[in-house]
């Protein structure tokens, strides 16, 4: 076949939520879904048996880190990133914009051309472009490329996202024009912070030039709220076309999983199962366990009762916490595989709710649960 | 079944090389065996399953450090260190001696009744007899268990050995006593370092007190020569029984388990493999390779072309290379498989050898093909 594919199957009645499929030609999955972060090919201590075992349609790699080490052009001497990481699934690419823009030091080495900023490894002064960045995507082989767009701070003001998504919108026609991996979808990325004006101005400009799926982008910064994050959403949604699937970048906490879903979007990715697992913590359906804490000393059960993940079926939290306190990597791998898990999980869940009409009251039952320690107002 | 039995099923003809069979109530294996060392209730970054995928008949876990952390009242009320870490084939546990006698600081903190040292994590005193050390093991719920030995350094005189050997047959006595677990066997060890007079005696010695195995201690320390090595194996062995098993203490270098082998060994374990793997090594018919070398950037073949484990099933040394260069944990868990699946299929060959009486062909074989850079005399 040519490139990936989005089919919408259903739409949810009381919300904007809806079921599809994505068809690529490393495979099909469901929507909505969730996607582990495999940065530099590889997600942190798993093989691909273990992402996949995980119920896992699609894993997403960073175009940033694979093009500093090991380099693009020797991974397309390998074959692509499929055939050098062995992972035979679908595979999303970011643009290495985020990463780029956490990396710059002052706003002059934003240019109209690209961005200039230093390497995280030696400090070497490096400069990516739009053009760049699908170059670089196109020779990963990814099944879905990202364009290059703008990444601004939370804190930018409507003068400065304005001008920031019309430059986001040249990037995306600029990067569309080189890209020529016929294998390889294309997205392109709706801007404009927690503004309804700018979010519909970037959205309707993006969709008139047709790429293969929308994302939106500037919901995962640090200091941003969550009713940001949610108008973001509300404000670009409706201007998306419904035969293409829509990607929330870098949300993964369940409870944002479960707002995006209700409002429209089909894939979700996050360091944050993999992250929280290095740090001790497992998600359970009671909120967020640290596994370091004595409690769990000699407790003899799984880390969460009915998971179904490899590290509920065979280990207990016992183990587990003794594996954290003797700084075993095992540790570690038993919580990303539980915790990538109970995401992918969560995203089956939905995906049943939607079928049935029933996601308000999932959200209901799953936010009494998850939030439960929490004194309602 | 009651304890572990050995059976002797042939002896080769040209060596005193056995091929044997090893009973236990968690399944049966064949000899010669290498055993992959779990430290801490964990092989360093694998899953059980990877462990046995190599071919593992029983691995070694450590009566120190799991005694330390999380302790063996906290293993005994998980059901056992098989139940604990999700282990369902053979465990042998060593004594802690080798571990507490390298923390010793002066010869007066080793007494008759024990040994008086301080924890490596805390500074804590501590106080290992004989007897702590299987009572430790009998609630570890271990296959195998070994009896508390001394372990002297490799300058020891002739004099110091004679006494030592001694306290190490009292202790063996003290700790036979004690032990009371009816599902596990009780392995005494030999001691003597090199000389042929103190090995005689102790092997002597130890087996009329009627242990399930014997094993040859005092061998892998650092600072002792390849011959004193084969020298104890040599001076130890003709006073062993032939219906017991042989187990030579913290070898894994591959020309010494084959040395070894031909001189009448069963079992051997080593930290060599899961080390070097941390370290980017790998083991191969040519001799080791280090994967972050330069020339293999480049390189898409496996570490070892006709190796069938999962690593070199499905991944290259460019691959492997990369993760290491970037830090990523899956290059050592690759390399881990890798250096252990080797380790165990060296003894898979020398099974082979010994069935058709050519093991000293295979020696010279392996030799010729491991050892080639290093220019013959």
């Amino acid at each position: 076949m040519g490139k990936m594919m989005y089919e919408c199957i259903k739409k949810e009645k009381n919300t904007k939520a809806r079921l599809g499929k994505v068809k690529t030609n490393y495979g099909t999955f469901d929507t909505p879904m969730f996607m582990p972060v495999g940065t530099r090919a590889t997600i942190k201590g798993l093989s691909p048996e273990e992402v996949k075992a995980c119920g896992s349609g699609i894993i997403l790699a960073n175009t940033y880190h694979l093009w500093l080490r090991p380099g693009e052009d020797l991974i397309d001497r390998a074959g692509g990133l499929h055939k050098f990481m062995n992972y035979d699934g679908p595979i999303l690419t970011d643009s290495g914009g985020y990463q780029v823009f956490s990396l710059v030091k002052s706003k002059k080495d934003i240019e109209e051309e690209g961005v200039h900023f230093k390497s995280h490894i030696d400090g070497k002064k490096l400069f990516l472009t739009p053009e760049l960045s699908i170059q670089i995507q196109n020779k990963l082989d990814s099944d879905i490329a990202m364009s290059f767009d703008e990444c601004p701070p939370a804190s930018a003001s409507h003068e400065y996202l304005k001008q920031s998504v019309e430059r986001t919108l040249r990037w995306a026609e600029r990067g569309k024009k080189v890209h020529q991996n016929e294998r390889q979808a294309l997205f392109g990325i709706v801007q404009g912070g927690p503004y309804e004006d700018l979010r519909r101005y970037s959205a309707i400009e993006t969709v008139k030039m047709n790429f293969d799926g929308y994302s939106i982008g500037g919901v995962a910064n640090d200091g941003e709220s969550k009713e940001d994050m949610y108008h973001a959403i509300d404000y670009s949604v409706p201007y998306l076309p419904e035969d293409k699937a829509r990607y929330l970048m870098g949300v993964g906490d369940p409870i944002d999983i479960i707002e995006g879903v209700i409002r429209g979007v089909d894939l979700f990715d996050c360091v944050l199962p993999t992250r929280i697992a290095r740090h001790g913590q497992a998600f359970t359906r009671n909120g967020k366990i640290t596994l370091k804490n004595a409690k769990w000393k000699e407790d003899f059960t799984p880390i969460e009762e009915g998971c179904d993940c490899y590290c509920c079926k065979h280990y207990t939290k016992a183990y587990v916490r003794h594996l954290l306190l003797v700084d075993e990597m095992f540790g570690g791998r038993l919580l990303s595989i539980h915790n990538i898990r109970f995401l992918i999980r969560l995203t089956e869940e939905l995906r049943e709710a939607i079928k049935e009409d029933r996601l308000l009251e999932y959200k209901e039952a799953f936010l009494n649960s998850y939030e439960k320690k929490i004194p309602l107002e």
